[in-house]
């Protein structure tokens, strides 16, 4: 932590700061500058809001902070990309994987045949939802325990392993019977105590970008299981929330190799929730190949006009059969293997 | 909902789109423009999905809601202000609150010191959290159940009703049991989950806005509540996230107008997390009170820089007395009377 | 500048980019930190582009700047709030003063009546757009030098000052003969062209907030106006631009008292474009003088429905005055004195 | 334009803007709806800012536009792609172009190794700032018309168009006389003054998005351009502002796919401003090219920690050179082919 001192702060004011830090039990460094007095505050960092709470004294300006607030998730701890098994599928490194799947689960018919479409087309996973956070209560809410047989029934006839959202902790033990990985929304990116408990099973989870989450604030949501114990996080972006109404987010395309970069985590992307609109996922899941993704994660309906949420971003099977035709030269320029089944 | 056809589209594109509203149990009324064809989809919108769905029809350019998605937070439905009782204290209308406390409750010592000053200055209600929403999981988390009890402790001491977050739904036998208001954080906005299980206690509930939430959402939010039976919603102002960095986030002081508009629930601010700096606390609450609000919340800690959380937000209470004595002839140009102990 | 290296950089590194920050004419300060080399560069920033440089170099995580960008703005070099003279009208300081008119000047009738009626209630200055910046190239774009001549008529007749937008840095010298406050509108307030040439007249300048512009950003473009020599700069909040729709823009009242705090500089706020609905601009506007306002512009029409540009954001002269009626109680509570004719 | 009434409207007020509507020559249009009436007003909305205002009147809740407001640059209006010519290079189409050079001309050494480094790797025109905008009047200016007799003597000796910016209409006959393309940089995207004399020049314009433009706002400063007479306009995506501070922007990717489908006018990316940091230039400019761009603008820079601007996200001559390797099969994959000289 740097402690920045107002100009013109009084030696007294400078003294009772370096004596603050010590006794908090860090190493004060003065640097003496042209108008200001910067120290900084040496140790480990877990007493820091002491350190930080040194903004309420006389003639202190601002107070920076130098080190990353997460430590499993980082690069630094890990330097190896980690790579981890769902049902023998391997995710991370190297590995390409394609989920997809309608957004709702609506009827058995409708995810058989869902399953059967992507299936055919190449995708290895099938998404699907039980649960359904709607922002109005008058929406359908979703199958719940009858769509999650529904995908169990999904992943016996066809042996895709199925990802299904998760929102109360209350539901954790049921949704864990059927599903192999464990979706948190974007509204509950910061739904700490969902985060804790999902930390303490044993399934791999896939974690949306908050809408309203910055990179780093994202990886401390990653933290938040890792700590608990469970190390096998999928990073899905799918956009954030910006002052642009033509698409429905924005998909941030730089936090690809800004993740890669920062964290050995796979990350993958879903572009139909960022852009909202069929007519535009099949460049943007391009798109997310060549900036380095480790999968994709698309939403596709039998009818979209006859779906129960999301119809106008869902891809048709034929249309998602077109991507899957499109992918291959970009997923071998990324240097990428395409998994398959 | 009105259907807008590309520029264009053929009558048969057209004419499917008439059969499929009707189908669908809507009226269909043609509008044929200079460029363009419009229909419009007359009924009562809870098969809306279906209509929006057409956009993938052929020949749809876009579709455009008309109605607002809420009802019972709305003024159309309601067209008096909600106004109601809190352990006797009149919550909306004229009436005027102060919520004040410290982020966390930290010890018995400080929260009782906390209470006995903010009552001292003139509060009526007391803040303060146990359980809390921490962005790394490596900071403070609360002190948990021993916290409700220290706080209930203060209320028997100072005869406030007390305020508390509460996260997870599991937890919400064990709040309510201690707390008069239940707060749902910035973070769980849209943990609907959560929002329904609240929907059927007794008690009140404050909530407060999602930092990426629209007005609209956040009304959508309390309709959850409201539509599972509690009528009780406070609407808490704390600040969106926006590109600016001065401030820890962007009060929206338009929100109180357009929400005194929109809904009949009561509106109370919190500067302190908007603006995340304790010298800009004391205009912001004053310009609260100009707009319209109908409360304020404020975190005071007997002394910040000891503070586990949130220090740098927090006033002193001799500021807070100073905020307390500013305050009047605002409240009174703007109509409102200062709810007392 | 603060450099911080790598976790585990070498010493290689660290030598070489003590040698560089020396080379460059600052002091390099060491600070070893548990995990981490911090290397403080200490001069007068005037080369800093070169320090901010190495973190191309190997071993360099990030540079944080620690020194603030403007200085003719900021309170540090100029303690005293500015106090100025507009035609005999005092801005700044605890002077309160209130701008009011049209958004374009659409006739000589209209233009005048405004005056009238704007004066009337209490209004010390003249707005009206002659130069219209509209997002299309087929919207009114204004009367241009017949409106000026029309704003110089009104200011014969009502002895009010007049305040007009200027877009082309060829104009100035055409506006500036009629005009007795220059304004740089939103879309111009890093059109550094015009800018440095404003900084060259001797007419005060009203410069209103970028929509995407930071506080710090904005501050640095009064700087450039300072820079050339015209220290007479009145800061206008208009809103920004953010992910919320219900408002036009949000208006960041968080940005007076943060001002306050930076700048020497007059503070007003234009809580019409703001907001863009007339039925919200009385609370702003209030809420505006609360938080502490040099004063406020406000958009007045005689009949907003036949309004060329702006209609939905114009007050009535019956709602001015009503505004009008309302602000003063506010005005003495924020230790503030109305400017009157 | 589409007029909603409020709920419960009086027939009064229907019929009094229905007369309204009618007599600002559009035709109404009723539709009764369960809860309110809507009335279309039918017209070539060249007085649409009449029917606008219609807001101010009883009984009127909100009014929905209907069509674009830009034409010249619609894809309605211009089916195929714009395809032109600069100094004998394609533009637009299934044509791929690379710009690079630095972010400023600094010296005569400095531009002509650059611009021997770029045509080297494959680049095919030359970038470099002579007027450079700049956050604070104390940094770097630009070398002006040095720096434009610096990039024509480049363009001597390298055959290779050259792409500058310009900031002030004062400057156009100097720019024009030595620069293929004129650009337009993101802060003066809608410095209309400057649109509207560009649009009169016969010189190619690159037009920067504003880092707080919609799409069709953006659109509708290349309308100013077109509505001028100049139809050569190149839109260049360089990131939006949004909360995300880990990339200097938010490259928006989406923007691609969505210009592709609403304007024929030709899309290319610069992610070097974008993410601000040379690390993650390459996979966006991938990502760019899979999202159908038709061309990229990258900087570089012979020595970056030498650099006067932006020298940490400039490319070294060897990285510029790696990315043109791995561009190839991106661009194959994506139907393009890539201009050469």
């Amino acid at each position: 932590m740097i402690i920045v001192m107002q100009k013109g702060a009084d030696q007294k004011d400078i003294d009772h700061i370096i004596k603050k830090v010590e006794e908090y039990g860090y190493r004060a460094h003065l640097s003496k500058g042209v108008e200001r007095v910067i120290i900084g505050a040496i140790g480990d960092e877990k007493d820091k809001t002491k350190i930080e709470n040194l903004i309420n004294r006389p003639g202190v300006e601002k107070i920076v902070p130098i080190l990353k607030n997460y430590k499993l998730a980082s690069r630094d701890f890990h330097p190896d990309d980690s790579v981890f098994d769902v049902n023998g599928l391997k995710v991370g490194g190297n590995n390409f994987i394609v989920i997809a799947g309608p957004c709702s689960v609506e009827s058995r018919e409708q995810i058989l045949e869902s399953a059967a479409v992507v299936k055919e087309a190449g995708a290895v996973m099938l998404r699907g939802g039980a649960f359904k956070p709607r922002t109005s209560p008058y929406s359908f809410q979703g199958l719940e325990e009858l769509g999650l047989k529904l995908l169990a029934e999904a992943r016996e006839r066809f042996g895709m392993p199925i990802v299904t959202e998760i929102m109360n902790p209350r539901d954790i033990e049921l949704v864990a019977q059927y599903a192999d990985i464990l979706q948190v929304g974007t509204r509950n990116v910061q739904n700490f105590a969902l985060l804790k408990e999902l930390g303490r099973t044993k399934k791999p989870i896939l974690l949306k970008r908050g809408m309203m989450s910055t990179i780093e604030e994202w990886l401390m949501s990653a933290e938040y299981i890792m700590s608990e114990g469970n190390q096998r996080v999928i990073l899905c972006e799918r956009g954030i929330r910006t002052f642009e109404t033509a698409s429905r987010n924005t998909m941030d395309i730089s936090a690809i190799p800004i993740l890669k970069d920062k964290t050995h985590l796979p990350v993958i992307v879903d572009p139909s929730h960022a852009v909202g609109h069929w007519k535009y996922v099949i460049p943007l899941a391009r798109a997310a190949v060549a900036a380095g993704a480790d999968g994709i994660m698309i939403e596709v309906h039998p009818s979209p006009e006859n779906a129960l949420s999301d119809g106008i971003q869902s891809l048709k099977p034929g249309r998602f059969a077109q991507l899957m035709e499109e992918l291959p030269p970009y997923i071998k320029a990324a240097g990428k293997i395409m998994v398959t089944l």
